[in-house]
């Protein structure tokens, strides 16, 4: 895809506990990249939650979609630091291109 | 697209009112897809909301945003039942690309 | 990327101050496009906010994500309008690829 004056990114979105967003906060920080948004009050029902006999997602109103764009050599530092903590908190993330008009902004 | 260590999955975004999110979710369950996100509060004007006479969306507030994930297999059946239900209930949905760590989570 | 039965069109998500999304919809709705989803009470963190001496997203709760679906030739439109605002009023745009089953819903 070509889109003229914009420069591609990659877009990170992780839903976790609210309690652990101060903790992909400081990954993103670590990463190298400065910004975020956060929506909080997000409720859902976890991949293999009743399955593993563990509710991951049930609790209503607790849980934050953090949602940061970065550039693509921020990318790998990123999702090795986030892997940890998903396995560990419980969360998912999901990982996407897109474009941004003002890259320099990301960095 | 070359994104080590992950794999390719669909994410479906779903606009409905508040209402029919347990709606969205039983076809997402029903689609074999065990997880998803949802924001409520959402609020927004429908595509063609006052072309139509009918304001789609003029409801502040109950709106969802439903979110999932799911393998490229399940995609058609998920879409399959999305579609009479958004246009008989009035809804949008947004197909996409994207790229998770632990594809075994959504299955 | 082969979607049956899907049109591709163009994700535009826009975070702005709550007070600036007046501003955007009516941008939305000159480039042509009737629809748009607002998610209200979103917090965030600007990129280069603490850099600049400039807390860009530092207001809890004042932020909000405006996302739209548009054809591919409101794209242009759309974002030329939402530069100088998105330079004056201060957020940050994200485009990214998307795919409908019902086009003509977003005209």
């Amino acid at each position: 895809m070509s889109r003229d004056g914009l420069t591609k990114m990659t877009k990170i979105e992780v839903v976790v506990r609210g309690a652990d967003v101060t903790g992909v906060r400081e990954l993103i920080q670590a990463a190298g990249a400065t910004g975020y948004t956060s929506v909080s009050g997000v409720s859902g029902l976890g991949h293999h939650g009743y399955h593993q006999g563990r509710l991951l997602f049930n609790e209503q109103d607790a849980l934050a979609l953090v949602i940061t764009v970065v550039s693509d050599d921020a990318v790998e530092p990123l999702l090795a630091g986030l892997r940890p903590l998903l396995t560990e908190r419980s969360g998912v993330m999901f990982v996407t291109d897109t474009y941004v008009s003002r890259p320099e902004y990301f960095r």
